[in-house]
């Protein structure tokens, strides 16, 4: 197998950073060394069959993102990245590691919904990946089923409070699934809002003829998101579940969790980009040619954007810091304007939800360090490490040390990334910067004072020089083991 | 210099474990290797000077202590051990740095109160040490001298609610002593209890002809640490300060950290391995031959033991698991009972405060890993990564890696270790098995299902086969950076 | 009309007491005055058609029970006192106006369900009652219905968070009900209690075999009473209704309601002297010979007996002191044992729910003077005052003044009252002490140091010597304003 | 003896409103009445010496303001209105009892201080007067004679937490004086302000220039409030007494007494008409061509009005809803501005602290009812009821009932009150309106929807038409008793 040297780099991890060399063979990282050392008597630079020059730069864990929905049909249409597109635009963005949704629909039974997106991952990747087992319909036999998923190496799975009639499960469904949990040690994941109230607010709404994109952010009340917050905690208290609640956007859930959290019970907490940078007020002054107002389709996601008046995105930064949320994931589920998201135009209960993100989740974040947000480390354990931890890759992934996977970035803190579609000084268009398949940018505008320049997968160099020489189908299954965070 | 592989070993960090071979030249890990690893183009464990095997135990980073007081004058008298008995005790436990506090008494210069306590340190510490400052005179020379403490690597210091006429501050020369630390990133570190509230209290105790040790922790009753430690934060919020609070026991200051970290404030904890084992009830109950209820008096500290009833010590563990405490420390400060501690027989208030733990806080903390309450990596992290963070050592302590300060302990999870004076069989006294220069032991009877078998302090192996290899003066000054957990 | 003067007694209100005499004209107070006072050219006394002797008594405005169920129907059986019944053992016990539930059941239109209780209670009271709408299908239909209940009287509805498939709401129904409430200033009831999860629970331990009444208490966790409290809570927030949640017995649903008070939230609970006394520790002891353990089903009602443990029960009383519940109410809803409680015999799902308490509330509340609980004027408050201003009766009843309907009791306090079914010395059944139509008492055994001696209904004595003096139809309708309680 | 009958108003309690004709005989209330009675044989208006018309108007129980300064001495001046123009003032305004302050201060017996105050009140007042005690030293002759005070019809005494040097107590002090209160059943009162640290703030704004009247405000910072009123609560926690605090202004101080109030512990606060309308930003934009930014000194009170950016206001009139504060009294402690608030000219520090209100508050307060903040009835027990409950007095006081004293406002809601020293249309000094001894108004251009027509203390009217009809002398000191409030 051919070895990697990395130099001269400051590795940086969860809990702090030093210049320290890694030494990569094959797949796998085997040493890491003191610069310039001599003692192992030869010249490490000299004898591996190639070196990196990190000098200057960071060195750090690929990124993990936990939450991502390739291909996903919802809303009449389907996310538009596939296995391939996403992951691949996922390592371009500094992200080596995704864990995908495998969704069991009403009526369906879970080992098919979960052999359907086996189908559609598997050698279409570019980087590894993991699934969490959505379960759409609670009955004896998915109970059972289960049970068994941990076997596979998928050992969490997702619940909604949300969307009657599509995902939703009631709260005695919810209930028997976190006894699952419970046993098993799986962790329960919960989109925890509260849809049979918001659907009634949403169709006031449309009655009323507002039915601009704004309004689904009015319709998805943070009081219904807090409301089912806690909700599911006191479901997580009754049985012992470990709880993990995704896309937290309001400041009043974060307080709930922050308060379980306190007692003591084990519950966890991610938010997203979306949340820490966008606002409802700029989706409501959203305009443009060739959309209107209809503009702020871009930024129709579950959980909505919420007001930065009433100052949520301030508290999800201050969450990130106290620890009361302790991941950031992109929620990325994307559909372009074209024939997706309009198919909202009148109505936004119809617009598809979501937003794409995959590619740009490591440049957000390492923004937030430049602007005192976050700590570099914390970056590092928000983005990598415990993502990790929390879904049982810690070892392989999420860290820099002898044995893992050398799945690693150099990130260039001099460096700059502009997202979107700009143009070129002339006022002509340059072309999308991103390689997401999306007709649009959710980030449009957005700078980056730094940039992913190297991106390791297994021990490939995958994205460098602003190429990518990966392949389809270069990522693996990853079997995950429980979580870490359960005592 | 001379090289050292520790094989076979799992090395535990505040995140992880990882079986990790750990190679050593001269002072400092200069790599970490994948274990039978043939890479490197020799066998790193044949040049090496020295191999020691590391197979089936833990390998963790040397423990550091942030809150000794050797050779303290309290209460007409010394803490029993000095800096050599005292720190070559903390090696025969795993701890390889501690940080001590230097006095400045009422009407004392800083500068003179520290030139002291170097001159007591220096040359006869059996491993590294720091000093933190005690300003037990807030006026407008030690304001300015305080200042200046960074450039010497004290970048923390401490202050008394409580102990009027000893070290006691009054809020507004803790809201001036704050100033400080806001304008220079300084710690405040505060002994938070309502002093003259406190001691009211216990004269009229005394009065009542309530003398027994026991009546120390009935004076010092909880509300008066919660009330305290609430003052200190809201000083610390009005100025900007961070808050760093000692030994803490009660179950509502945890609550008031806990609030108040929830707002994003800097507020910081630490509690100590009494509040976690020992309680009120024990104390009340404790009797014998030599010193029938008196016998309480091994247990005098401040804060005081609380109560089992009140389920403080179950709050305390919960706390190190929800981080709303960061650390443990010992708050060592030994004292005999012949001598030192029945200055206080019939009046509990003469009774010097103090319990000697530097040589068993790795170990005691160790069992609570045994017995569920902790994670394996949380032990590292409470007992040496954390502390390395918190005061500015971390890349040299806390942490293995390349670069770092060799300071490592072997630490075996099949051994055993028996804490006091214990009888054979026969019943007669084998002689004590602590090496603190102590006549007793607080920790009498304690039984940890672990054993410390190799200490290596900056590469020099200084305990190990049951014997203390090292040698007075092996320790030097730490200067500290500033914290790493202010954002 | 005949006149009547109330002499020498202590007149208690809410704020306060005094002796003062109170003179009855018809069925109004005309007058307070000072004892003695010859000051209005006449002897009062002696002009009187009749003069009651309060001296030593408490004079207090009759108690308003805002909480009953006469021939409910339920669980395949119905409630065992009819209105005659139940009025007439109210007033026995001091009570001199209800407000029961008129039921819509699922399918049904409001007013026919409306109509159906109007013709149930006509002509049958002993005493003044109103009602509540029980909402128990919500649509386009009975939502404009419920906008006309006040113009009938009506002014509050009750939903339930419970009972799926009898008169459970959905969240979504809960709302746009809710928005009715806002709209109107009527107030929303909630029985909260999350039954999608207590049913799965319930039907878990049948199938285990735990059929004993006891678990119906286990199936019934707090957990979601807090939760289902919350929810009720956030969804009032939402839509701006004013909430009252029934039958609170969970201490953490009582901090659920007091935090939302505390930020100036319309949110109002009650309690029932079930929640203060009695306890689920004493239900799984309960046994006689002739029920063996089924004896427990005597208690079996919704909200469940709670833990004495967990003091529960003492978390009540404080919130009865700290006005974070405003009211007592019974919940009357009384089943024999015989033919309906014994319908659950090796299914506790199927015990009727409920207890007969409408008799013994006055007494049982003061027994709370007598023990320290609550003070006198808090009791006429928490059993009279407050109904009265809650419930839209203020002016006519729950305050002695003039004008008001002479609705009083005469109330000893050096009297005695033994509830139940006692033995007398030879150990004879001396037959039951109540009035109410059961077959047993859920208040067996307990002891009143106090006693209810007049009661005097719209002026007419109807309680007076031991002998009821009233007359099936003495009781009218009252059409009750809103509630006063709204800023 | 002769009698009155307010005939045709509107009585309003603390719970409710009702037409109710009120006879007089003397000094007392001896008969309510149902309007236009000919049940008592005679008809009482003809027979009445006299009768007020009270047609449209409110008749309400004259108004108890339970803290004022009369004649006291304070930053080497003296509060500018005797007993005898203080009393009067609040006799204009609808007041017919008040509460003092008598002063121990520091070496002073208490006993002397005491009858000290009661040599200046004697024969000057207008209206009842009681007092408090300040307690100013602590030791154990004035602990002894605390116990006496009840004994004097003194059930209350007060402590400071600010003004070290002045009337400051430390913990200690504060801990032996409630366990005074403890024993007795008096109220302790609390001035909570962290007086040492304010003061360091205080002199550092000084230092730096910061004189203006506006930098007291910012020196006597929200977290010294919210830190003092929580210490208080736990030395009342930790020893048991009542607590009450003055002047509540600041938000997170009400919190923490509503936190505590949630407990069940016997904690109270009142707030003053100068925290809900006033606020520090206008103080900072406060300029006059006579006195320039000086002009802020006319709001230079403790606690200091604080910022409406903040909202603070809001939540004092929450607070006053949500029952977490029970009264509104003034700390009527006027100050000239000529001579007297000018001795801080250039050093905030010295300006004498204190606003005069006593003539406004129940206008001020009714203002709220006009404004939709509190209800009517709520005034009527802010402002009379709660503090004759609170302070010992009810009965006599603060209820209007057959035996009570006769003190009774008439208010005309249709009536108008312009407040300060307005011009006439030419611009020309109309003179003031108020009665206090004061060169300005704190309330200059509040205009108050209603007005106080008919005020009778003790049965005397002294204030009708316009025209005082009252005399100095004519109040009488008031023995009060424990407060009701205790359990």
């Amino acid at each position: 197998m051919a070895t990697t040297l990395i130099q001269g780099g400051t590795v940086v991890s969860a809990t702090g950073r030093a210049l320290v060399d890694v030494l990569v063979d094959g797949e796998r990282i085997v040493a890491l060394l003191e610069p310039g050392s001599e003692l192992l008597g030869s010249d490490v630079a000299a004898t591996a069959d190639r070196v990196v020059d990190a000098t200057g730069k960071y060195v750090i864990p690929g990124g993990i993102d936990a939450h991502t929905h390739m291909e996903l049909p919802f809303g009449g249409t389907e996310a538009s990245d596939t296995f391939e597109t996403g992951t691949r635009a996922a390592a371009w963005g500094g992200t080596t590691s995704i864990i995908d949704f495998a969704v069991q629909t009403y009526g369906q039974r879970i080992e098919d919904g979960l052999a359907k997106w086996h189908e559609k991952a598997a050698g279409n990747c570019a980087i590894d990946y993991g699934f969490h087992q959505i379960v759409g319909d609670v009955n004896e036999a998915s109970l059972e089923a289960m049970k068994k998923l941990p076997d596979e190496g998928i050992t969490s799975f997702k619940m909604f409070m949300a969307y009657p009639g599509v995902f939703y499960s009631d709260d005695g469904q919810i209930l028997k699934a976190m006894q699952v949990s419970r046993d098993t040690g799986m962790l329960t994941m919960m989109h925890a809002e509260n849809g049979p109230a918001i659907d009634v607010l949403a169709a006031q709404l449309v009655e009323q003829g507002k039915t601009d994109p704004f309004y689904h952010g009015i319709a998805r009340a943070w009081e219904m998101e807090e409301e089912a917050t806690h909700r599911a905690i006191m479901l997580a208290k009754l049985t012992g579940a470990p709880l993990y609640v995704v896309h937290v956007s309001a400041k009043q859930a974060v307080a709930q969790l922050a308060g379980a959290r306190d007692t003591g019970q084990n519950v966890f907490g991610e938010t997203c980009p979306q949340y820490l940078y966008l606002s409802l007020e700029e989706q409501l002054g959203a305009e443009s040619t060739q959309w209107g107002h209809f503009e702020g389709a871009k930024w129709v996601c579950s959980t909505p954007l919420r007001s930065r008046e009433e100052r949520h995105q301030d508290a999800m930064w201050q969450a990130l810091r106290t620890n009361d949320l302790q991941m950031v994931s992109t929620d990325h589920c994307p559909f372009c304007m074209k024939d997706q998201k309009e198919l909202g135009l009148g109505d936004f209960r119809k617009i598809p939800n979501g937003i794409g993100s995959i590619e740009h989740r490591m440049d957000l974040m390492y923004q937030g360090v430049v602007t005192g947000e976050i700590t570099l480390e914390r970056w590092v354990e928000l983005t990598s490490t415990t993502p990790a931890r929390m879904f049982g890759l810690y070892g392989k992934k999420g860290v820099i040390q002898p044995g893992a996977d050398a799945d690693l970035v150099v990130y260039d803190p001099n460096g700059h990334t502009s997202i979107g579609f700009p143009e070129d000084a002339a006022g002509h268009p340059t072309g999308k910067t991103h390689h997401m398949n999306m007709d649009h940018s959710a980030w449009e505008g957005f700078e980056i004072d730094g940039h992913v320049d190297v991106v390791m997968s297994r021990g490939k160099v995958v994205v460098e020089g602003g190429a990518y020489l990966g392949a389809k189908g270069d990522g693996r299954y990853l079997k995950r083991g429980l979580s870490q965070y359960l005592i």
